[in-house]
């Protein structure tokens, strides 16, 4: 996978999160995944297919998606719940939406399947592929996340 | 979505399950999936975009993958753990493929993303989409699992 390809992901998640609920997010340094290390306890995870087949997963701990959440409502949200659950699928669709459209400009066209939500305290996830699965570390003001972004060789 | 395209989702999993862990497994009635009834200790999930866009989730409670992991493997497995992951990815793969080739000849065509597979005890799956939402039950000797067909209206 083109390293250039990762950019669009961190860019499409910093905007998501600071237009859609005012939260600033600070990219770590993309790391090859090389076993489940990135554990949480919300995933939203959306298949790719086009250019390549893939899939991307942003893993959220419990202290930054209440934040997050919470800000998009306009209310404190204190525990896991389906409005969560609906609310992470957005913005996995929302930051699928915007990385696929600066993909588009750089000739590389993909289209996206419907995200799920895994809720669950802990778990981990793994991508059945071959090709290089990078992950991306965000921290936030009320916890961390991971965005994973994996696709066929 | 038609009833008819659930028919290859089910032949695919008793099919793929038999042949590759001699398996036997009885589906029992497709429904609607209101709320986040299916949790599972281990889950596969799989986009898929072409005829219209989907996901694909395939979760297992621990009783019934172990069995069927011991049995592909020939040796008994205790835990879940990476090769239990590793066999659901391959299993939500051929499922899936398997399905699209009999959706196939109905003149759908269908592509796949890469398969994720999520572990952690008693996770729930919601998938973000207005469209029906079908859940197809399997009881196993070893335990039960649950496929889980989504798509866009």
């Amino acid at each position: 996978m083109d390293a250039k390809m990762i950019n669009p992901f961190i860019n499409a998640t910093t905007h998501v999160l600071q237009t859609m609920a005012f939260v600033t997010s600070k990219a770590g340094k993309p790391y090859l995944k090389q076993d489940d290390v990135a554990r949480g306890d919300v995933t939203g995870v959306i298949g790719i297919t086009g250019e390549t087949n893939g899939t991307i997963a942003v893993t959220f701990d419990e202290g930054s998606i209440l934040k997050i959440v919470s800000n998009m409502f306009g209310e404190e949200m204190k525990e896991l719940n389906h409005e969560i659950a609906d609310a992470v699928g957005e913005l996995t669709n929302m930051i699928s939406g915007q990385a696929r459209r600066e993909l588009e400009t750089m000739g590389k066209i993909f289209e996206a399947a419907i995200p799920s939500v895994i809720t669950g305290k802990n778990h981990a996830i793994t991508h059945y592929t071959d090709g290089p699965k990078i992950a991306i570390p965000f921290t936030t003001e009320g916890g961390n996340f991971t965005i994973e972004v994996c696709m066929e060789r």
